[in-house]
């Protein structure tokens, strides 16, 4: 038996790390192998990432877009889980060190996927907020409405504003999502919560670096996208790079400047590292792990990456595959396949992407879509974008109770999960009241 | 302007403390009266208590039984919500100290509910768990998944074994319904989700003070209710007091004791008090405030309370009414047109309780239903139970999210929220892993 209560057993072990999209995809393809698979995650749950900003925004619950992970394995022999954070790589041991223990592997699989890059601002990290996990996304819940709490409290129309105001940095499909979410909050919702408050002066301003949101997509797509949240008044800044933030003032590298209590961070992210591979000539770009078309890490036979965490140079795709979950799924699912003929001494084959296209949506029938060979945009595609979404969630139970809330917040232009479950308490005090609500 | 930014105006100034069943429906009888309405609570949303043990046991999430305040008051004029924890009562000045502010009234209700009453036994309220709020229940689902993950990590029989027990305190409807739950999870997904653990080891007991588990209703509804919760695997012990606790183990006023990593106390509650109206004289035993036919605080014309927190004695409840969401509701709907024809100075109505019965549901087609009448159990009483529960839920998107989530809970014997959103890591270690799994 390892630490871990694993016990050995004559199949060869393939350790993930990681319960996303791509570690996910790769376990479901090991299932009834004789191979055993042990899958690390530290938290006991898949997050569907693409519709965390919903959750801040009070449209959709955690359970909705989180599934558990034991549950995915159900029924698969040879299969264990384990709710560990791993420490370090012993490469030449072959072995993980984690905080609940050390354990022997024959193969790894690193999907740890990313976490958020603040380039080295340490206040924006302390300062802002990230939605990159459930958790942060709650706590953005929390401190939006307990900011248009705050605001009623104080007279100064200054510090109101402020209350009101969102920054949101980043004009990839997480900041225009997020921004539109919030404009139809700002229109639909706050005048009828927040009666006594002038809401229309809550400004929602979308901050890009770069000269158009969405720089992943289509130009045609970017540029709907921006006539979309205009439409919905928000603001769109672009090439303006966010410098600093002390928790109410936003100063860019221009001479244009922000007062807002609430700054989103969505302006970059890095892949999670883990100590014993973090050698500088395996790193790429962004933390990457350089990979070959077996997904194998630089130097290794039985190291692997895959998802976000992997970086594999193609001549299509010459700095890797889009940080998404469509590259993450077809790598674990090739990876799995290839597993399988690694341990059955066949040859592996070399992973081919196929990109099925992608999407983001800025509000209720508006959303971008493009495909390969067609683009389009407005109220069909943001029928297919929910289509998707709903394909792609874990679990049929998820899928319905998605879709209700959608059907209920659509008719109604509703959120009904506006709920503070737990404090956030980041806000700065309005100066007239003496004391933080609690 | 107060403090709270709330304007004054020619109508009087009702401050109703606690957005419970009974503040609730108090506020739902003074819409589009000449009343202005000041609603303080520590909350943002109203909270569906009789549903939390759901919630701890992962089959709904919070957004189901909990409904924003903000929301029920919408379209209500002259109807201001606070967030807001209320410190003291000045009876002189008729004013509210608040953590936001000070606040004058005209009519002060207080609606404040209940807390759980440890009997100043510090071990207990730092070592157990309580199941009154979101955060609490949601604390107690991370807890349980929590324990099993650090079961599956010793090899020490014993130390696993109370990291699988249970303890519930109290043999009221919450004791009964969460080891009722327990059981079914014990019985349905433990074993699926733990196959390296031997499940059918973990204890649920359910230890209750006095000779019968749900001593408020009818001896045929304990008996059999008792009944169910043995035929499901649920040790009931009976005429025992739990007299310590240290994180594992578990003392009581008999030689029996129990090794459980999870001690859940519903054993007890006490009225919230706040200071200024705390004289000995008009407090009853729990904290209960004395009140008269028209909720009137001994003493006082214009203080009220209501609910759990305001204790009438009447003939036929010598010492107050249930603590229930029944006597709260019908509390505040006749202490609501009480106040309307106060301001219209009209008499008042006394309060009459109309005893609509009690339930409590042990499982799947399993619950006891006493009407005034008539007392059945079974299959027919648990489709009573559910149909009262979703008749009572506010909010027709949270009955139709509940209503979803009960069918595919039945059929699929499932609960899929088991998630670990915010560890809580109040477990002790085992002792051969060498840090808490975070």
């Amino acid at each position: 038996m390892s630490s871990m209560n694993i016990p050995q057993s004559s199949f060869p072990r393939v350790i993930v790390i990681g319960g996303g999209f791509g570690g996910i995809a790769l376990a479901k393809k090991l299932s009834k192998k004789d191979i055993q698979v042990v899958l690390l995650d530290k938290h006991n749950y898949h997050t569907f990432q693409p519709l965390l900003y919903q959750v801040s925004t009070g449209g959709l619950e955690p359970d909705s877009i989180a599934y558990p992970i034991r549950k995915v394995l159900q029924g698969y022999p040879n299969f264990y889980f384990r709710l560990a954070e791993v420490s370090r790589i012993d490469t030449a041991l072959r072995k993980l060190e984690t905080n609940i223990g050390d354990i022997q592997y024959d193969y790894l699989v690193i999907a740890t996927g990313t976490e958020t890059n603040y380039f080295g601002n340490k206040n924006i990290e302390e300062k802002g907020m990230a939605m990159k996990t459930i958790p942060q996304s709650l706590n953005l819940r929390s401190l939006i409405l307990e900011n248009f709490e705050q605001a009623l409290l104080t007279d100064d129309l200054h510090e109101r504003d402020a209350l009101m105001n969102f920054v949101i940095v980043g004009g990839g499909p997480t900041g225009v999502e997020l921004a539109g979410a919030l404009a139809e909050i700002k229109k639909g919702i706050l005048p009828k919560d927040y009666p006594d408050l002038d809401t229309r002066r809550a400004q929602i301003n979308l901050v890009q670096g770069s000269d158009r949101i969405l720089p992943a997509m289509s130009e045609i797509a970017s540029s709907k996208a921006e006539r979309f949240l205009e439409g919905l008044g928000v603001h769109v800044w672009k090439d303006i790079r966010v410098t600093d933030y002390d928790g109410k003032h936003v100063t860019t590298d221009t001479d244009i400047s922000f007062e807002a209590a609430t700054l989103v961070w969505a302006a970059g992210v890095k892949a999670v590292c883990i100590k014993g591979l973090d050698a500088d000539d395996l790193l790429c770009r962004g933390n990457r792990l350089k990979v070959n078309r077996f997904h194998q890490v630089e130097g290794f036979q039985e190291i692997f990456a895959i998802g976000d965490v992997g970086q594999m140079e193609t001549e299509a795709f010459p700095h890797g595959h889009p940080m998404m979950a469509q590259p993450a799924i077809q790598q674990g699912e090739n990876l799995g396949e290839n597993l399988v003929k690694l341990v059955e001494n066949k040859p592996m084959k070399p992973f081919v992407y196929r990109d099925k296209g992608s999407m983001a949506t800025v509000g209720r029938n508006k959303a971008v879509v493009d495909l390969p060979k067609f683009k389009f945009q407005g109220v069909f595609a943001w029928f297919v974008w929910m289509f998707v979404h709903l394909y792609f969630l874990i679990g049929f139970r998820n899928r319905v109770v998605v879709f209700i809330n959608w059907v209920y917040n659509y008719i109604r232009f509703d959120r009904e999960a506006r709920l503070i479950i737990r404090p956030f308490k980041k806000t700065y005090q309005v100066s007239k009241s003496r004391k933080a609500v609690s």
